[in-house]
């Protein structure tokens, strides 16, 4: 019966539904009082945290630290940035007053309108402004620069369709902001950052992604180029998994933020910023996981093994326990996160049930038969697969097992990415394949005309221009013109 | 020159303008264009990097895990707790609208008016209210219970006059809230987070603490009882530092929150809350620094060991660079964070000036000297002494150091508050006393009113009830009337 509770939707009935099943049944996230604001449960958190850590680790070796800025933006500085404006100012939450009062009519609480903020504040939907801004009286000459600048935060944009983790009104995220002397060193960073996130991205994640440069109409507003990662859903979708941008002097001129060069020149500072979110969540959760629940990669479970005893007596359970304890000691010791779940509320196939739906990587169970043979009951969440192994040396075993899990979820997120990218050639074959998902490898004109087209007619998208990969021209698919390369368009989250 | 920038306003001048001084010039943080908001800038935020984690650590020792709740709070949810809306419903940042829109006649960004909230929200000053109405669905039954969350998260009280970390209108903090069967339970966890908190104050921060309660005018708005931890700061005037509130059945009621116990009978459940804030900083810098700028604890310093070379050429600074490596390597085995600075841009006079306005525990400095002698200069930063010590085994005699200084900066501020706290019992008395500053001891009637009287004559409040210490009845110093124990009385932050 509890399994029942627990099942989910399956992924061939309505992807969709599973996705959120899967989010609300493993206790991952659930929608809150505030439209389009999200609780993020413990487990989910904690998942989050893991991702948190590593990301920051990441950041620092590359020479960032750590900083923070308001979460209001008074409305002003929004405008000082011509194309930031038009890409955030619009749907944002608006701060205007600062005080309630008790209704005079004794209706509970209203704004006080003596309370009128001068000017309003917006609550951040990214910070730029509010950083450079900050930076003018940070940098005065070429000794102040690089700055290499990370903040952990949370951002607001008011969404009107709103999805757990992939698209929220609040969510949580990181922004790096760097500002350098030349436009090579800001180019540099820019990519640096793409390739961490990348690297976080295959090695933690266990998500293949393609990197690759945004057209012009899907930069962010304000960059002269923004770096992307693309990840590949089961459902066939894309989901842009972290940016990187190259701003160029647009901030620097919208706050006037000038150094004086080592050839005693004043000139405007070169600009950077980069982020990840919550978003990354959702990709880890659609990347891998099954009808049965969640399936994480080790790297970032919260816990990579449970243990389950299974006993008949009091005595039993004793004998199991003593037996776990000295696994778990040696788990600990070569850095296994474990748990060891001797709750007596719960039936063992609860309980197998519940660590497969939260994606714990490797269950061990042990029964009486078991300790009588020394062995353990050894099960994948990656294949759901199960062994007996002998108790001797099963530490370095589970060890050993993680990393080939962490490789099988990879491979396998990769194979799939294999067989779904392809090359189109026509905008009639594109039309058919585009049904089928994945990323279509296809000729593109280079024009913002060509984009829109393709984008009201089948909702696909450029997702990037690969920076690696075949290189060769060729024709448009849709007005023949000529080509650079080939581009990944699909549909996307 | 460089040292003339540094320099601080002493602090027997002006306190407070020395502290002010000492927060920017250590690059701890600034004001922000947006009124009351502070920039916590790297260095500052590097030390509450060193806070959180080491308090996170000590929550997930007891039990706890951590969770995010949105940062918007609907406007009715404020008034459901009668106190609570008192307490915090009043100044505080109102979100009424979600979309900016051109002004119609040009004038930049004005707020449309079409998008206005039908209810308004708050960001959260605190929250206990959307926390209950989500714990609601969370629990049902006693084996949900003790649910036992905190959250990492930025909170907005719109105060009229701010000073960086002691009173900003948004800060950062960690919030825990959890639920219990039992009120046994649920004051013990609120009596266990206070001591978690002192022990954090104690040991990391090197800051002595009085545990104690809150009298009911100075408790938390919803709370049953209020514990808390006041450090007394070296002008004489008290902090709090952290609080942990029993809430009774007070939230539950509000958002109906019940389960179903052991016996089978439908309880409300019972609560706690508990934070500790950014504001730890400004007590951390007010306990131990001094005229040359900050004293850091080796416990929270974002480097504890600082080695300067001093050089004449190129061939001395590579023969220092060379002897510092194997020091550098053997003190990071021992866990010890170093830095070296070798940096050719800045004198060693310079950076002697900056690593001791930014209270780095301990600075090594070699010369060519020390090189011939297999020496290094070693200075302490809490007594500003400095000696020679011979190369071989410094790593270890510099790990032994930093538990001497941590322990010596405690004993410190010990002693400080020994001297600084005392008996005084009659009213007269106090009023010579208090303006000494310090703890001063004393009987009070239990009453608002003499509470209140006390603080409109002489500024003093009640800092706490202590736990622990002399409970010998007397008779209050103002009215005469029977008194249990003496109380904490204290000017403060």
């Amino acid at each position: 019966m509890a399994k029942e509770l627990k099942e989910l939707t399956s992924r061939s009935v309505d992807y969709s539904q599973w996705y959120q099943d899967l989010v609300m049944k493993a206790d991952l996230a659930e929608n809150s009082a505030v439209r389009g604001c999200m609780v993020i449960k413990p487990y989910g958190y904690a998942i989050w945290e893991k991702i948190q850590r590593q990301l920051d680790d990441m950041f620092k070796e590359t020479g960032h630290v750590n900083a923070y800025f308001p979460l209001f933006i008074p409305k002003s500085f929004l405008s000082k940035e011509a194309e930031h404006v038009e890409g955030f100012a619009k749907e944002c939450a608006v701060v205007t007053h600062h005080r309630l009062m008790s209704d005079p009519n004794g209706k509970g609480l209203v704004v006080d309108p003596q309370a009128k903020l001068e000017e309003e504040l917006i609550v951040r939907p990214t910070s730029e402004t509010i950083i450079w801004s900050t930076y003018k009286n940070w940098i005065q000459s070429y000794r102040d620069l690089p700055l290499l600048i990370n903040q952990w935060a949370n951002v607001v944009r008011w969404e009107m369709r709103t999805r757990l983790f992939l698209r929220t009104t609040e969510f949580l995220w990181q922004e790096g902001h760097t500002a350098h002397a030349t436009e090579e060193e800001a180019v540099a960073e820019a990519r640096q950052m793409i390739d961490v996130y990348a690297t976080f991205a295959e090695k933690y994640m266990a998500m293949p992604v393609v990197k690759g440069l945004k057209s012009p109409s899907e930069r962010f507003a304000g960059a002269l180029d923004t770096y992307t990662i693309e990840a590949l859903m089961q459902d066939g979708k894309a989901l842009q998994s972290g940016t990187s941008h190259f701003l160029g002097q647009n901030f620097a001129k919208a706050f006037d933020v000038t150094f004086v060069s080592k050839e005693n020149k004043a000139e405007y500072v070169w600009a950077t910023s980069w982020g990840v979110s919550t978003r990354l969540m959702g990709a880890l959760i659609m990347a891998h996981s099954d009808d049965n629940g969640l399936v994480l990669p080790p790297a970032l479970a919260p816990f990579q093994v449970v243990i389950v005893p299974i006993y008949k007596s009091e005595e039993q359970l004793k004998a199991i326990d003593e037996k776990v304890a000295s696994i778990v000691a040696g788990l600990k010791t070569l850095g296994v996160s474990v748990k060891y779940d001797n709750s007596d509320n719960k039936k063992p196939g609860w309980k197998f049930a519940e660590y497969e739906l939260k994606g714990v990587p490797i269950r061990l169970a042990m029964g009486a038969r078991d300790l009588e043979n020394n062995t353990v009951e050894v099960a994948r969440r990656d294949t759901l697969t199960k062994e007996t192994k002998s108790c001797d040396g099963i530490e370095a075993y589970i060890k050993q097992l993680m990393e080939e899990i962490q490789a099988n979820i990879f491979q396998k997120a990769m194979d799939f990415r294999t067989q779904s990218t392809r090359n189109v050639n026509s905008y009639d074959e594109f039309k058919v394949e585009i049904e089928k998902g994945g990323f279509l490898m296809c000729h593109w004109d280079g024009t913002a005309e060509t984009e829109e087209l393709i984008k009201n007619e089948t909702k696909a998208t450029i997702r990037c221009i690969p920076l690696a990969g075949d290189k060769t021209p060729g024709k448009c698919m849709v007005t023949g013109k000529p080509s650079e390369c080939r581009v990944i368009f699909a549909r996307a989250y």
